[in-house]
C-alpha cells in the first residue's frame, strides 16, 4: 500500500525555513504574508490492510518521521 | 486566499533523503518498499481571485519553490 504523509510545523512554533520563503518570495515581488514549509513522505509498505497500514505509519512517525514537540502530522493511506 | 504546493522528486530521479529515511525505516524494523521526501509549502496570498492565485504560485514555482529539471509540484488553492 501507498502512504503519505504530510509533516507540517506546529501552529505558533517558529519556522525559520517558512520565514526564508516568505522573505525571498517577497523580495521577488509576490504578495505572500504568510509561509509555512513541511515535509512530504510518501511510503510504499509491505502491509496490505489499510487499518495496519494507518498504525505502522503513525508509529513510523512518532519514531522518525515527525518530531512531535514541534510537529504534526496527516498520514493518508491508498491502495 | 491559501494554497499548498506540495514538491516532489521527479520519478526516477534519485532522492538520497528518500533513501536515507527509508534505510533508517528499516534499521528499526518498518516493512518498506520505497520512501520518497518532498516538500510542502503552505502560502498565504493577498490575492482574492482563485485562478489569479494558482497563476502567481505557479510562478513563484517557477521561480523559487520547486526545482523544474528535478522535481514536480502540485497546486491546491482554498478560500
Amino acid at each position: 500500500m501507498k502512504a503519505t504523509v504530510s509533516v507540517r510545523p506546529k501552529p505558533g512554533i517558529l519556522d525559520p525555513q517558512g520565514e526564508a520563503v516568505r522573505g525571498s518570495l517577497r523580495h521577488l515581488g509576490f504578495d505572500v504574508t504568510e509561509t509555512r514549509v513541511g515535509r512530504l513522505v510518501e511510503l510504499e509498505l509491505a502491509a496490505t490492510d489499510a487499518e495496519a497500514a494507518r498504525q505502522e505509519v503513525e508509529r513510523m512517525c512518532e519514531q522518525l518521521l515527525a518530531n512531535p514537540l514541534i510537529e504534526t502530522f496527516d498520514i493518508v493511506i491508498a491502495p
